[in-house]
């Protein structure tokens, strides 16, 4: 591609609107360009480095074994209602009516389609294993649309769904995409990490996220150095912590604690330490209410007290009408004593001696409380946050915690959609079985976000060879010289010829613009046609690489192909 | 690709749901599937031919020139509103609100959006010429999606739109856009016509429709064996044909006419000839109404109608309660005769001499009418339908006419985007002027339906080779005979060595349902290893071809390879 007949606005400044590296670079690489909060255009470059992620998602699920259909978007609400999805998904999910008032709504994920799909179409048990899989738009109301195309409104995304006969089917279905899912992401040069994710209200028996650690990725995760272990926070189990308390059970005692409403406050107030207190918040958890206990150093997880409690739509903080009425008292002062709603307890709660509470009382707090004397909570488990340094639960060491952004997920469904839709079939002694299923997402949009994050320096982007929009590009340092011009359409011919997918730079522009645009679109070489060029010298430059070197033309064009055949 | 591995679900019997060929053909291949009117996923042998006709409509776009990008399909109201669109579209546009109550729709075309990218990332009059196009899925909330994926409501369309400094460059942009549909059509196996089509209320200077003709096509199309004129019926432009009549002018008569409401059943009440008649219809144009008349032989063609009024959203046939009382008679009964709304005359009426028109009074009509003495028209124009037998405007041979698949569409847009959202540029001495455009289009999933309907027998589909699923088919007549598969495998592993899109009939099925779905799904060359597979001989059958010819097996590999080569 001639870049004179490129468009490509690449910006000099940092736009107001991003926020993390990846998405100040798209937008300054002339990736992508904002149109509506979390709705993105693709331009040129943008849509080519697309396509090529693309591509290697589409080559890995074919050589898996999977088979590429594509569902609508645009799906009636019918496709949701069995299910119970058309609910569920509250405000993310984008509804409309037809012009004869019909629902509709557009689709954020696609198991009820492909389960009906297979419902309709396969006939005999004999047509199992089978994995079935799309590369689609997809679309999901994001409350905080963020970070460009890492979080957005209307994304792509490759899902994939398994049917089997039985678990051992499921498992093999579910190994194949672990595979296959990890020479993606090795092809789309991501670093990652393998998390063991919860399954949380989906049912279904494991999971997995594939993730690339970054401190701008949205999901904690847990790991072990020593072991290999990891885990989502979400999943990562909590192994209770002791610290030291006052010996013995001391008499419980109710304090005027003026103006301390944080456990920061309180520590001050009371001379303590964090984990002497033990914090109760209170939830509303669907239409019911109840409270949460962690020590004071520790953060409740909301997931784990959510799959815990059974929530069906969401858990949130209560309303502070509500938390007044329940504790009879200013917010901050809530306590399991007396309190009329369930109390969750974490582990580490119960470890606790003489410790500090709220009083349900403004300005009141008990201390010397103990559990099972001075209240008993109904339900006592993990449902804290792990931090680095706790203890890893598979072998004990510490463990650590990183940012992570998700790029893929896979998950044993096993029959929560076929019990709900009836995806049954008949074994070969004419029994009825239900199928067990597996689905498999990969966040394509996302993964241009997260290749990114990880490689890219002050100058710009450094893509990965396989899914730069182009894989070199040639640079007449002067236009106007004939003799270097002649040259450089020489060697990008040359270069094209040898199926390089090769930009050349004939901009009218100065050596510096294009010396700047080429590091900013992340090209991983480039070769400069300047000074020497009479002597059949040019400079050859990988992207990663700190100088450029001198090379005759034939040394850079073979060196070009040698290194992307290389790194591809 | 092994068969047993393919989700192929072909049905022997033809769905209700389906009228018209390509509809049929593409449910029984197992192409797609209805999800709701006018929305269908794709299957495996669907998807793939829809990324064929995508592969080759975007070489060829890239050959000439232009350069994709991607806009989202749910777009905020504003992008339509500057240009009046989000109205003018009414209910073909589907639309919805975000969770923060935000007006939104999905995309029907994309001017908007593609003028908008230019203004915001083009800024010098250099960058210009610049054709900008993207794939991808539209809406449109069709009052009547029908025929499968000819008119549905979710479609993939490749639409292009170029943007030039003035009429010159638009003309070479147009020329390239013409040349390239001309190879995109040609590749896809489409006999096809390019016919002048009518710019309508889009304005714009010149406009051309590749049309498939096909009796199930919703457009009429006129041409001229003779000279080479081609246009649809909206453009076509109708000589006026003289019928004989009585001579002079004779006295207006009023007659009784009990109960002869229609053309025909006055014909025989009056013992006339129809075109003795003018026939008088009230439409509704906008909020106005007016009254449009044709020869009793003819009909009327409302878009040249609604262009002469100058109509904004739609002209429609007046409601019966209004028809009544602007005639003060039943339906059935009105003429021109004292009537209060304009009435548009076609140049045809204009040509009689005492002719026969409702009298707007119920069972009444007038004899020997004529135009300026009785009544005058306020317009007279072009408004009729074109027929077979006309004459042809450009030779003034007898006319042809046919239905037409529009297929492609190219539109000299000229300001009228670039004027409602301001898209200029400063030329070399600073003034200011309006970039002009053209806009392009392409129905790819229709291009499906519109090569099915071209290119099919009694048996099923007959793919060209460019965009078949498949290229060849192997299959081993009796898949329990281990010399019979182990021969097809070492085909099927030549063929694909060879470069050739292979499908191998591995399914544990009789041979004769291997032979129905082969032609089924239509395969151009299928390769049958029977009885004299021993002596290295099996059957080679052209998918078009009446009977199967007995090849040594290195023959029939090489003769696929040549076919598919030379029919690529």
């Amino acid at each position: 591609m001639r870049m004179s007949n490129l468009l490509m606005p690449t910006l000099r400044e940092v736009p107001a609107e991003a926020e993390i590296t990846s998405h100040k670079l798209m937008l300054r690489a002339a990736m992508i360009r904002r149109l509506s909060a979390g709705i993105y255009s693709y331009l040129p470059l943008g849509i080519k480095t697309l396509q090529k992620v693309e591509k290697i998602v589409r080559e890995e699920m074919d050589k898996a074994g999977a088979q590429e259909l594509l569902m609508p978007a645009l799906l009636p609400a019918e496709a949701y209602q069995a299910s119970g999805r058309w609910e569920v998904f509250g405000p993310s999910m984008f509804k409309m009516k037809d012009r004869y008032d019909r629902d509709f709504c557009l689709g954020p994920t696609h198991e009820e389609l492909f389960t009906q799909t297979v419902i309709d179409n396969v006939k005999s048990y004999k047509e199992y294993p089978m994995t079935l899989y799309q590369i689609q738009t997809k679309y999901r109301d994001e409350g905080r649309p963020r970070f460009g195309v890492m979080r957005s409104r209307e994304f792509v995304m490759k899902d994939a769904y398994s049917f089997d006969l039985n678990d051992e089917g499921l498992n093999e279905s579910y190994k194949k995409m672990y595979d296959a899912y990890c020479r993606i992401f090795t092809r789309l040069g991501l670093d990652f990490t393998i998390v063991d994710a919860d399954t949380g209200a989906m049912g279904g028996s494991g999971s997995q996220e594939f993730m690339v650690k970054s401190p701008v990725g949205e999901d904690g995760i847990a790991y072990c150095d020593d072991c290999g272990y990891a885990a989502n926070y979400e999943k990562a189990e909590c192994i209770p912590q002791e610290k030291p308390s006052v010996e013995g059970e001391l008499d419980i005692e109710k304090l005027h604690t003026p103006s301390a409403h944080t456990i920061e406050e309180l520590v001050a107030f009371m001379n303590a330490e964090a984990y002497n207190f033990a914090k109760t918040i209170i939830y509303k958890a669907d239409d019911k209410y109840i409270a949460a206990m962690v020590r004071g150093d520790r953060e409740i997880n909301e997931v784990k007290l959510k799959n815990l409690v059974g929530c069906i739509d969401d858990l949130e903080l209560a309303e502070p009408f509500k938390v007044r009425e329940l504790t009879n008292a200013e917010v901050g002062f809530a306590g399991p004593i007396g309190l009329d709603i369930p109390v969750y307890a974490d582990k580490e709660v119960a470890m606790m001696k003489n410790f500090i509470v709220g009083a349900n009382e403004t300005d009141m707090h008990y201390k010397n409380v103990n559990i099972n004397k001075d209240f008993t909570p109904e339900v006592v488990a993990d449902i804290r946050v792990i931090e680095e340094g706790d203890t890893c639960p598979k072998c004990g060491k510490p463990i650590k915690t990183a940012q992570g952004i998700e790029v893929g997920h896979i998950f044993k469904l096993g029959t929560k959609y076929s019990d709900a839709l009836g995806l049954k079939y008949l074994d070969e002694d004419g029994r009825s079985k239900t199928v067990t299923m597996g689905c498999y997402g990969i966040g394509v949009t996302r993964c241009l976000a997260a290749a990114i994050e990880q490689n890219n320096d002050e100058n710009g982007i450094i893509w990965p060879v396989s899914i730069s929009p182009y894989q070199v590009v040639v640079i007449p340092v002067n236009n106007k010289l004939e003799e270097q011009t002649a040259l450089a359409e020489k060697i990008y011919d040359e270069l094209r010829t040898n199926g390089v997918d090769a930009l050349l730079d004939d901009r009218n522009e100065r050596a510096g613009v294009k010396f700047k645009d080429s590091e900013l679109i992340g090209i991983p070489v480039r070769i400069v046609v300047g000074k020497k060029c009479g002597e059949g010298i040019v400079e050859y430059k990988e992207r990663r690489a700190e100088n450029s070197v001198e090379k005759t033309v034939d040394d850079a064009v073979n060196d070009v192909i040698e290194y992307i055949n290389s790194n591809i």
